[in-house]
C-alpha cells in the first residue's frame, strides 16, 4: 500500500502564488515561506473585506473511536469535490502540532489522496507559528520569575502562579517540575510545569484575535496568578503584552498552503479541542469567507467538544454564521460503538450498527439545536457490506437527513463529488438560523448545565469542593459572564470515556474550573486532562530519517 | 539621535532575489522567507562548487570593553566599503539569539549606517533556525527520559546524564530544575536544566557541518550521559540522530540578508563564543567564498577567544584558509584598558592610551602566529584627539602594521573605504601562511599549555581535581585528539577579568572539560561560564510594543 508521505511526494504542487491565484490574491500580497507555502498579508483583509460572506460549512464527526472516521481527510477531500464540480472552495485547517510527530500521531493533514501539502514542512516547522507561541508563551513565564527576583514589587504568590511553560514536544518528564533552584542567583525556587505548546493559552488567544490591537489587549489580560491577597496579575501588569505580540507578528497572520489536487488551504492556529475550542483562526476564517463561495472548516474531536465549541465559543466571538454542518462517521465506528472490539471490525455486524448508530443520532440532535443544517458523510471503507450500507441509508432516510458514502480518501475530491452536490443542494434549499445553545450572561453552573443536559444528554453536574471554590472566586472578580469552555473526554458523549454510543442517565463532574480570560472563556475540567503528552515505547522519532538528498521517510 | 531601528527602518531594502542576482544566484536557488529574506538551496552550492574560492578575510577586535568596539559594524560597513571601492564582496555573519533581545542587549546586526536588515525579523525569529535548533536539543532530552521511563535499556544513569534542555530565552529560573516530579506516570525526578539555545552542541554541530550527512553523523555522536557502569551513551545509542536531522534540514540552508546599502550578507549560525566556537557556519563560508572575490566574516568576542578559535577550530575542521584579519579597536576602549574609567573615556588621555594599547599589541603578535597578515580598524569616535590618533598611528608604524580609522557607523560604507582599500592592496602584496596554532595529535594539557602562553601570555595552567579526572576519562575513551575550545572570559586575555592590558606572569585554572564529542572539539572551562543568561531589572521586553499597523518600537 502507498504510504500518505509517498502520495504527497508524488503530487506535483503548484507554486503558492498560482494557488493564491485562484483566490484572486496578487503575489505582492503574499509572504512566501519556500516555493509552497505562503503569509497571507493584511494588504488582501483591507482589499476584499466589504466583500459578501461565502458560505461557511463546519465539518464535525462523532466520537472518535480507535477505528478513525477521517474527518480531516473529509474536509480535505470535500474541498477537492468542491473544486471539482465546478464550485469556488477554500479549505481552513488547524496547523499540526510538531510534538505529537515525533510520537505516535500520522500527521494531521488528511490522508490518502485527500492531503494537504508540503505535508513534511506542514507537520514540522511549517511557517514558524508555533515556534512564535512558545515563545511568547515563555517569554511571560521569564518575566514572572524575573519579578519575583528583582523584588516582587507585585507581591506575586509563587504558590499561585498558574500560567505554565510551553514546549512544542511531547515530553512528560516536563509535566511536573521544579525551578528557580541553584542559590540566589538563580531565582526563588517553585513548582511548574510545561504545556505542550497548542494547550497554552497563548494558542487560543491567537486563534481568537481578529488583529494586532485585539491580540495585545487579549494577551495583556491573561492572569498569570495571584498576589498574597488573592488578586489577579496579569501579563499587563508585568509589562510584557507588547513583546509578546511583537513575537506574534508574523504568527497572527493566515498560512496558504494547497492540497493534493491543488485547491487553497488556509492553515493556522491549532488550539487544543479540550482545554481550549480547538478551531482554526479567526482571522483565517473570516478572511476565507471574503475570497470564496465555500469555505470548508473544522474542529476538533467529536461534535459535542468540537461543533458545540465552535458554534458557541468561536462563532459567537467572531460573529460568524455557519451555513452547514458535515457529520463524519464510518461504519466501522458505528459497529465499535455499539460494542464491536477493534479487531472484528472487518466482519459484517448489522446488529452492532443499530446499536452504534445513536451515536450519530444524538449528534444531528445536537447541531439541529443551533439551528445549523446537517448532511452525513460517511467514510466509505471496502469492508462495508451492502447491508450495512442499507442499514445506514435508512436510518438516515428515517431521520430525514442526507446522506453521502465518499471516497475521498482513495479518490480524492472525485470521491466526493457526491458529498458536495448534496452539500451545495443543501445550503441552497436550507437556511441556516444559527443561534447559540447558552446566553453567557447566565451563571457558569446554568451554562454548564445545559451543555450537559443538551448536547451530552446528561442528568446532573457534580462539583468538586475545589470546583466550588474557583465558581466562587472568577464570580468575585466579575468574569463569570463567559463562554464555557469543556475539557472532557473525547471518547464518550459522557464524561467516562467507556460509555460508547449514546449513554443516559449519566452525571458530569466538573473537578476544576479555570479562567483564560485572554481567551474570553471559562475551562471546565471533567476527568483527567492531559495538557502534556508523553512519547510511546517505540517513538516515532525512532523512525525517521533523511538522506543526503534531503528525502524524508519514515514521517507518518 | 537617530536610532539604529529607525535608521534601518528608513532605509530601503531590495527584494531579496535582486540581491540575490548580484552573487549570480537565480530565483529559483532560493526559498523566499517574505520579501527581504531567503535560504540558499543545496543547488547553489552543486553549481559553483569548482569555483575558485574568494578571499576570506576575518574581521575580529582587542578584548571587549563596556567601551564598545563595534566589531559587527566593521564587518558590516567593511562590506559596504568594499562594494563601494567596487570590489565583489559578501558579509557572513553569525545571527543573532532572541533571548538578550528581550534582555539588555541590542541588536546583533551591527549599528547605525552599517547593519544587516530587515533588522527587526533578524532578531526576533529571522528565518527559525534557532527554534529548530531548540526544537532537535529538546527532542534529543526528551527521548533521554523517555528510555529511561521505558525501561532504561541502555541503562543510563540519570545522575550522569550531561545533555540539558534549550530555549531561546534569557530565564535564569531555568538554570537548575529538576523534572520529572509527579509520580509513575511522570517519568523519574532527576537534576536537569537549560542552556540558552546558542550553547547548545546542537548549534555548534550545525556550524560545523559540511553537509546533511556530516550533520546527522556529529548529531548522532553527542554523548548525552554515562550508564551506570560509565560508557558513554550518544544520541544514535537513543535512535533520534535521523529525526533530530530532519528537523534541521532546513536550519542548514544558510540565510541571505542585506546590509543598508544592499550589500548581500550571509547570516546562518551563531554559537556562543566561550563553551563553543563562535563563528558562523561551514556551509555559509564555504559558499560564500564560492559566490564573491571577497568574504568578510567576524568570529566572536576578542582575538584570543574568537580568533583563535576561528584559525584552530573552524579553519581547520572546514579546510579553511584566511587571507588577512581586520582586528577592531577603538581609542576608548584602549584608553579603558589602560585603566580609564567609563565616564572618563571623553578626556584625552594619551598616557591612558599607551597604557592600553599593548592589548592591541599582543592581539596583533597572536594573530601573526597564525601565519595571517593583518590591519588595524580604529573605530573613530568624535571624541577621539589629534594626539591620541597620531599615538597609534606612530605606534602601528612601528609595529608595521597598516592603520585605517574608520567611519563606518555614522557614514556607512563611505566611512571604510580607506580601509577597504588598504585591505585589498593588503592582501595582494601579503601572501597568507596560514596554519593552526598547534597539533590536535598532541595532549589536551600540551594543547591547552600551547593556547595558553602563546595567545594568552600565561604561564602555567592549573587543573582542579574534576578537571584532571575528565581529561583521563577523555583519553580513556581515545576522544582526546581534538581541538581545544577555550571556555575563558572574553574581558582579559587571562582568566581574570578585572586583568586589562596585556597582563603578564598569569597562571590559567582549568576547573573542569566537557567532551562535545558531536561538535568535534574538547571544552576546558575556566572560572564561570554562564550558558543561561538572565533578565535584568527592567527587561528590554518591557519598552518593546507594536501599534496596529505592525510597527515596532522599542526594539533596540
Amino acid at each position: 500500500m502507498t504510504t500518505d508521505i509517498e502520495i504527497a511526494q508524488k503530487c506535483r504542487l503548484k507554486p503558492i502564488d498560482e494557488v493564491a491565484g485562484v483566490l484572486n490574491i496578487a503575489c505582492d500580497e503574499l509572504e512566501l515561506y519556500g516555493k509552497y507555502k505562503a503569509k497571507l498579508t493584511d494588504k488582501i483583509w483591507d482589499r476584499v473585506k466589504d466583500n459578501k460572506d461565502g458560505k461557511l460549512i463546519l465539518v464535525t464527526a462523532i466520537n472518535p473511536t480507535p477505528a478513525g472516521e477521517g474527518k480531516t481527510t473529509t474536509t480535505v477531500g470535500l474541498g477537492q469535490a468542491m473544486s471539482r464540480i465546478g464550485k469556488n472552495a477554500v479549505i481552513a485547517l488547524r496547523e499540526p502540532s510538531l510534538g505529537p510527530v515525533m510520537g505516535v500521531k500520522g500527521g494531521a493533514a488528511g490522508g490518502g489522496y485527500s492531503q494537504v501539502v508540503p505535508m513534511e514542512d506542514i507537520n514540522l516547522h511549517f511557517t514558524g507559528d508555533m515556534h512564535a507561541i512558545t515563545s511568547a508563551n515563555n517569554l511571560l513565564s521569564a518575566a514572572i520569575d524575573n519579578h519575583i527576583q528583582q523584588g516582587n514589587k507585585l507581591n506575586i504568590d509563587p504558590r499561585q502562579i498558574v500560567w505554565k511553560r510551553a514546549m512544542d514536544m511531547n515530553d512528560r518528564a516536563l509535566r511536573n517540575i521544579v525551578v528557580g533552584l541553584g542559590g540566589k542567583a538563580n531565582g526563588f525556587p517553585r513548582e511548574d510545569g510545561f504545556n505542550i505548546t497548542v494547550a497554552s493559552e497563548v494558542m487560543a488567544i491567537l486563534c481568537l484575535s481578529s488583529g494586532l490591537n485585539d491580540l495585545k489587549n487579549r494577551l495583556g489580560s491573561i492572569i498569570i496568578g495571584y498576589t498574597y491577597q488573592g488578586s489577579p496579575v496579569t501579563a499587563k501588569d508585568l509589562g510584557v503584552a507588547g513583546a509578546m505580540t511583537v513575537l506574534l507578528k508574523d504568527a497572527i497572520k493566515p498560512n496558504l498552503v494547497q492540497t493534493l489536487e491543488n485547491t487553497p488551504a488556509l492553515m493556522h492556529g491549532g488550539p487544543f479541542a479540550n482545554i481550549a475550542h480547538g478551531c482554526n483562526s479567526v482571522m483565517a476564517t473570516r478572511l476565507a469567507l471574503k475570497l470564496c463561495d465555500y469555505v470548508i472548516t473544522e474542529a476538533g474531536f467529536g461534535a459535542d467538544l468540537g461543533a458545540e465549541k465552535f458554534f458557541d465559543i468561536k462563532c459567537r466571538c467572531a460573529g460568524l454564521k455557519p451555513d452547514a454542518a458535515v457529520l463524519v462517521a464510518t461504519i466501522r465506528a458505528l459497529k465499535f460503538n455499539g460494542g464491536v472490539k477493534k479487531d472484528a471490525l472487518n466482519a459484517e455486524n448489522v446488529e452492532a450498527l443499530k446499536r452504534g448508530i445513536v451515536n450519530l443520532q444524538k449528534h444531528v440532535e445536537n447541531i439541529k439545536k443551533f439551528g445549523v443544517p446537517v448532511i452525513i458523510a460517511i467514510n466509505h471503507f471496502h469492508t462495508d457490506t451492502e447491508n450495512e450500507i442499507k442499514y445506514v441509508e435508512d436510518f438516515c432516510k428515517d431521520m430525514n437527513i442526507e446522506v453521502s458514502f465518499s471516497e475521498v480518501f482513495s479518490k480524492g475530491g472525485h470521491g466526493g463529488a457526491d458529498l458536495a452536490e448534496k452539500l451545495v443542494r443543501l445550503t441552497d434549499k436550507e437556511p441556516s438560523h444559527f443561534q447559540p445553545l447558552y446566553d453567557v450572561n447566565l451563571t457558569i453552573k446554568e451554562k454548564i448545565s445545559i451543555i450537559t443536559k443538551e448536547i451530552y444528554g446528561g442528568k446532573d453536574v457534580l462539583y468538586t469542593g475545589s470546583a466550588e471554590k474557583s465558581i466562587k472566586k472568577i464570580e468575585e472578580m466579575g468574569m463569570d459572564k463567559l463562554p464555557i469552555c469543556m475539557a472532557k473526554t473525547q471518547y464518550s458523549l459522557s464524561d467516562n470515556p467507556a460509555l460508547l454510543g449514546r449513554p443516559q442517565g449519566f452525571d458530569i463532574t466538573v473537578r476544576e474550573l479555570k479562567l483564560s480570560a485572554g481567551a474570553g472563556f471559562i475551562v471546565a475540567v471533567t476527568g483527567e486532562i492531559m495538557t502534556m503528552p508523553g512519547l510511546p515505547r517505540i517513538p516515532s522519532a525512532e523512525k525517521i530519517d533523511i538522506d543526503e538528498n534531503g528525502v524524508i521517510t519514515g514521517l507518518f
